[in-house]
């Protein structure tokens, strides 16, 4: 989707995240959506805070709400990649969502904004987001799918199976009351979750079994849009 | 606050939610900024769909932030009258805590409006709304407390505490995905919040004594503001 090609000059120096014009954009955009709004943002706010031209935005995205579409897949584009390679692996369904919701936590925190707020905006119920809806719902099923797996391990009714899903993404919330989300969410969150699930043993026995499934599935590098 | 004396004549029959002009302003005014955005909705707009002039709103409402701070208000009110009132009852931190997350989850699922998804707006974090976050991070506190001692009374460490006031807020989510949280919510949220603090019994047993508090308490009719 990125054209790379050759811009107009820089009205100022580089001083935006990213190695790429297209990454400093989507730097510049995901700070202003994420403090002054989505709505309270024009593309013009967005090309004056990265130091161009509001045409040369133009080379690299069509319109405002496709920088919000490539900021919300990359939200999800990282455990998603996770879950997919995590398929084909012989681990126990509440080591695998233990390691989901680990990874995912951990990047939810990490994020240089907090884009997870965008989830809301009504913006996003429009068919202009419909592929991301779909998306981000297949993420939503891989956790339902491995939480009713792990419940039904344990002995446990599935309709618990709607929850981890909803407790990883409330990084999002507490990143927007408190600045930062604590590191010791990386593990109260998974851990929360494999009580929740019904699993009898210690959540210590199960996180250093997804920590040791992250080691050999290696980086997680999700396939760029 | 409400100024509720004779405005001007109403343009169109009354169709709003309410009883009150007020009523019929938040009623509205809640609907646009959950449908439209906060950002995207003028007073104009508010005043057109309750079909009331401009200047009649502002009998009301001196300006879009106050109408946005009484909506704040209403999605914490109830849940913050039966935090104190629970205060002075013998009932286990874990009975109360499940109490105010039954009641919590339903008062959240239950609202015309998904208000709660206007906690992620940036403008929230300004001074204005200095008084709306101090209100809500009581809540929290409640919260916190009950869940810290809940931990302590099953011999478990306290720092699962932050994530039952997470739990309950994660109905705003669900709202915004799939229109409307199911009603077995209202038993799999608070089931859930009694497994992560660790309370070795069941929560049916909980459940039944929460009820029991509930109706013990009696309605819960948040002071007006």
């Amino acid at each position: 989707m990125a054209n790379l090609g050759p811009g107009r000059p820089r009205l100022t120096q580089r001083r935006r995240q990213g190695t790429t014009p297209r990454a400093e954009i989507l730097d510049a955009a995901a700070e202003l959506f994420t403090t002054k709004g989505y709505a309270n943002t024009s593309t013009r706010a967005v090309a004056d805070a990265v130091g161009i031209r509001q045409a040369s935005l133009y080379h690299h995205f069509a319109a405002k709400d496709d920088i919000l579409d490539a900021l919300l897949a990359q939200t999800i584009a990282g455990p998603a990649e996770l879950a997919r390679r995590m398929a084909e692996e012989p681990d126990a369904a509440v080591t695998k969502l233990y390691a989901l919701a680990l990874f995912d936590v951990r990047q939810l925190r990490a994020a240089r904004w907090n884009l997870g707020a965008l989830y809301l905006l009504p913006e996003l119920r429009t068919e202009r987001f419909a592929t991301f809806r779909r998306h981000r719902d297949d993420l939503r099923e891989h956790y339902e799918l491995l939480a009713a797996d792990s419940a039904a391990a344990a002995g446990q009714p599935g309709d618990v199976a709607i929850l981890p899903f909803r407790l990883v993404e409330t990084v999002i919330g507490i990143r927007s009351d408190e600045e930062s989300a604590a590191a010791e969410t990386e593990r109260l969150i998974p851990d929360a979750i494999v009580r929740i699930v019904g699993h009898p043993g210690d959540p210590a026995a199960v996180r250093t079994a997804a920590q040791a499934l992250l080691i050999r599935l290696g980086d997680i590098v999700p396939e760029s849009d």
